[in-house]
């Protein structure tokens, strides 16, 4: 039966990973529809939202069911708790790339306000912070969990500077307001994105270090 | 043992209510901070975050112990699991008043741009959703948790208007600009909220009714 769970531990793994990179997927085409103004791409991460709500509702039944059926004991039900959170978290991913799309569509019927270099360095920032958020987690590794709390800040780096110039362009020209409060939103919504992988990370630390960074309280694991 | 469970699960609920009960008011001293202009409130908000800071981790912790130890059947483990997540939206909501605290404190440094009426409408508005939210899933009582679910159109059209009306004040007079936007942030993590206290009652509606509502999906529950 041991051998039974780890088999089953690793298959939700393996879902983990899928749902991460469709998740990443998104973000790349979230941020093509909006800096190469391709309006076609919009319908793809629509498609890929309903995927990925799948994956979620799929990946919590398998939690619920392993939870009940093989009554795993502390180091195996912190991991399937931990499943359950970064499976929340990635399905949020997901749904900020949609507000960045549509927030992309409104964009695309206006001209172009400017190249906005920082987004798509923000957008990749983001896909790699996501990515190996998950792989930290698959592989224990807490040196990679905290390389993405490290990126963290450099996201968050990297929105402060889009705000300030973003409330540059519009105090010289009223009329790119609207446009300009449009790339704020998007450069939040990457933001979050950044914090979802962060979130995880922190999950990861805690399992592997037995350390509550979270809230930098620095409390032992009981469990 | 069964009445053993029962008993702890009672304890559980009435963790969260105290954690909903602080989420709350610092929602309302967040938004006090900001319209009425009274900096000392800061502190406070602060203050309570650190707090529930610490009753998230006590909270995840009690559930991972009982997981552990009481091995519960189906409809427990869904409920224990349940818990686990409205532990973290709490906290999200509480991260989401720190947000409005910080940019409020920007926001006194500067003259009052305007009433704003709309903000202390929709945080008496998320205030109400989050209580409502809690006391749904405490009695697991779908109709109120329905209700919330009412009430987060009524935020997502609020924060529309806000945006617009910001949106007018910005073209009429550049100099309002960074304050403008401070405003916009504020109604957006006020909508976050509505939406942390929305994410809840689906869980809930999913429990009670046995349907994922979640992402429009009209599952079963299995469990």
């Amino acid at each position: 039966m041991e051998r039974h769970f780890d088999e089953e531990l690793k298959q939700l793994k393996q879902k983990l990973l899928r749902m991460a990179d469709t998740s990443q997927e998104m973000i790349g085409l979230a941020v093509a529809l909006l800096c190469d103004r391709n309006q076609g791409l919009a319908e793809e991460v629509f498609g890929l939202e309903e995927k990925v709500n799948h994956m979620e509702i799929e990946i919590e039944e398998d939690v619920l069911r392993l939870l009940a059926l093989r009554q795993p004991a502390a180091g195996d039900l912190r991991l399937l708790t931990a499943i359950l959170k970064i499976n929340n978290d990635l399905e949020r991913v997901a749904d900020q790339t949609c507000n960045i799309s549509e927030t992309a569509l409104y964009l695309l019927k206006e001209p172009p306000l400017r190249p906005a270099v920082d987004i798509p360095r923000m957008a990749s920032l983001a896909q790699k912070m996501v990515k190996n958020s998950i792989e930290a987690f698959v592989n224990q590794d807490a040196a990679r969990a905290q390389e993405v709390c490290r990126d963290d800040d450099e996201v968050d780096r990297l929105n402060d500077k889009i705000f300030r110039d973003l409330l540059d362009v519009m105090m010289k020209d009223t009329k790119t307001i609207t446009r300009a409060v449009d790339l704020m939103l998007v450069s939040r919504n990457l933001e979050r994105i950044a914090d979802h992988a962060t979130n995880i990370c922190e999950d990861v630390i805690f399992i592997v270090e037995g350390k509550n960074i979270k809230h930098h309280i620095q409390d032992n694991v009981q469990g």
